[in-house]
């Protein structure tokens, strides 16, 4: 196990009707006006919008809106909302939504109380100081509620990029699984392959004898293999909702991935995917991950066989490891595949001849390397992309 | 799953050397005078408040010392540490040591700020006030490094107690696996039976569709049964000791057991037993859990199967599930049978004639019960007693 820190500050409200305790907790930060950030017009459809003011107005907190956050939030909002955010004195960000909502708002957050461009976090600046910010989750997926990071695309070139820092850490996260009754089914899809691949980026590793983590990264997964076809053939299952909602948080405060490197490559090999086709991020990743799966799978049988037999429930083959290694792989395809995830480029709407585009805006040259359990190069991204085909 | 709030604000640094960092971390929190709370000779011994009082000087921070901790820390040290405290100035509580010594710490830095008797706190009133406290932990056990709670034994009438209160949370941990490497056999496995235990106390419940925790509460428990044979095999393997390190504060800070009723009737009726004959806790709940077990599984067949078949890999015995519950009680008391736990009165070297007197301490009388898994009086207290014999 490596060393590391673990620091999960959060507070976190789950459950039944707790948005209406949204006002109170802003107060309990010092927060005194508000920015409500939302999405599109569900929130003000479902009545969630107007919960949560009314239970500003009760703490007599006053509150300006801005809405029309898209899936693969763009820039542009962003500098909208930091102008609004001087313009009104805002001193608190409030998020009303999914995981897009929630990094629009933290990059508003950071942007707000900086003097250069707020772009430049996302080309690598640390995020040191920002205003507080609130959450109320509406998707689980991102995990976004409960992080240090934030990923914003620039509409000019669609790049799409992350950035990161404690000070965007939501100071509260109001989970209500009641929100996500109303999800349609790709969405829910979508954010449970998110979920899922947070956790892998932290289980497909070389480092040695971390257990409690392999342990606690399983259980998430198992969580949503029961879960998620669940919520799918019952989209008013609570139940399942909740353990769907909490296992997203789970996935990605870091709790399941401490003390081991972790790798990442496939959510970066993903970006691209999203930023230049914009489709839904965890598609994206259902797409992607089974082929990066293959692409590096024989640089750790062991760990793919693990992943078969514990995860998938696979009988470990014994005289033949590798056979089980590709056979976890193929279970989490067929998974995606049966929760109506597309699992391959024909099937997401991506095109072959846009691979050598992707390859070079994720910038792997030089010797750049993008991931941790095989340090791939641009032409093993060419490859990865091309067994997604 | 029921509602919850989950907040676990304390910044745990672990690794190798961590302790080093415990004078940068004391003054991050504006410590400026520190009492250093510790146990006995072995972190004189080892270098170990060597090194942190270094800590402390490079940082020029003074401090004073009490030590002299015992397992089932007393009333009548806490009052000494809040009389030198306040002598002192003292505005931080630093621990040095397992549960004992920072449940100890915890009681000081709520006793300091508190115009009462801190007893009071042990009494059932909410700590809402405290000096910070941080911890550097050498047995993991208690998971105190990262729970709001403390427990302390008031030596007239050997009363042991709980307090409670978000003010005593560490404000930061430092866990050092190389610390435990020197620890006995007795102590690893009396800490390894608190651990699993923590996690039991959430796990048993009649809460339904809580996946998420259950599978998180079943991690921890195999991690343990893996990496508990391991460090006892070799006290000096480190990462055993990390992951039996790690799991022991994801067991306490809550993260495996919200959003269901817990139960803890065990750990009560252990605290008259450790009380009484001033054993080791852990040692205790070995004896106690598989009798409470026994006592009340046919409240919840279905969980205690589970219990067996997920965390004892035991054959689900489908025409007889009971069986297969019964099983899993087998297994974990042939665990702490190997791991060198006693798990009956004789082994621990309790007296059947002192059962009445314990039943009675408990005060379980005028309708008061305890535990929710199932509701116990004192008629049933006596009855697990007797089933430990």
């Amino acid at each position: 196990m490596l060393n590391f820190n673990f620091y999960s500050p959060t507070h976190f409200l789950f459950g039944k009707e707790r948005e209406n305790e949204a006002g109170k907790l802003v107060k309990e930060f010092g927060g005194t006006k508000v920015l409500i950030h939302y999405g599109g017009k569900s929130a003000i459809k479902s009545g969630l919008l107007d919960r949560v003011k009314k239970s500003l107005e009760q703490e007599k907190i006053s509150y300006v809106l801005l809405g029309g956050v898209k899936p693969n939030p763009r820039d542009t909002l962003v500098y909208e909302g930091i102008k609004l955010c001087k313009q009104e004195g805002v001193d608190f960000v409030l998020a009303v939504g999914g995981g897009s909502v929630i990094d629009s708002a933290k990059a508003i957050a950071a942007g707000v109380v900086y003097e250069g461009d707020f772009w430049d976090f996302y080309e690598g600046k640390e995020i040191t100081k920002a205003l507080r910010v609130g959450t109320v989750l509406t998707i689980a997926a991102a995990g976004s509620e409960g992080s240090t990071s934030s990923v914003i695309t620039k509409e000019d070139g669609m790049l799409k990029r992350g950035a990161d820092g404690l000070a965007i850490i939501p100071a509260f996260s109001i989970l209500n699984p009641e929100l996500m009754t109303t999800l349609p089914a790709f969405q829910t899809a979508s954010g449970a392959s998110d979920i899922m691949a947070h956790v892998m980026e932290r289980y497909f590793t070389h480092t040695k004898d971390v257990e409690i983590t392999d342990r606690l990264c399983e259980a998430v997964l198992l969580t949503m293999i029961k879960e998620v076809p669940r919520a799918l053939k019952d989209p008013n299952n609570y139940e399942a909702r909740a353990n769907i909602m909490w296992a997203g948080m789970v996935a990605h405060n870091n709790i399941v991935g401490v003390g081991r490197q972790q790798d990442w490559s496939s959510h970066a090999i993903e970006h691209e995917l999203s930023a230049l086709y914009d489709v839904a991020h965890g598609a994206g990743l259902a797409v992607i991950f089974p082929a990066w799966m293959t692409y590096v799978y024989k640089n750790n049988i062991d760990k793919f066989a693990q992943f078969a037999v514990r995860v998938w429930g696979c009988e470990m083959n014994f005289e033949n490891p590798e056979a089980t290694a590709l056979e976890g792989i193929e279970r989490i395809k067929q998974f995606f595949t049966s929760i109506g995830m597309p699992i391959n480029f024909k099937e997401l709407g991506a095109k072959e001849e846009d691979i050598p585009y992707m390859v070079k805006t994720m910038g792997l040259d030089n010797g750049k390397t993008c991931g941790s359990f095989v340090e791939l190069k641009s032409e093993d991204v060419d490859k990865i992309y091309r067994l997604a085909l």
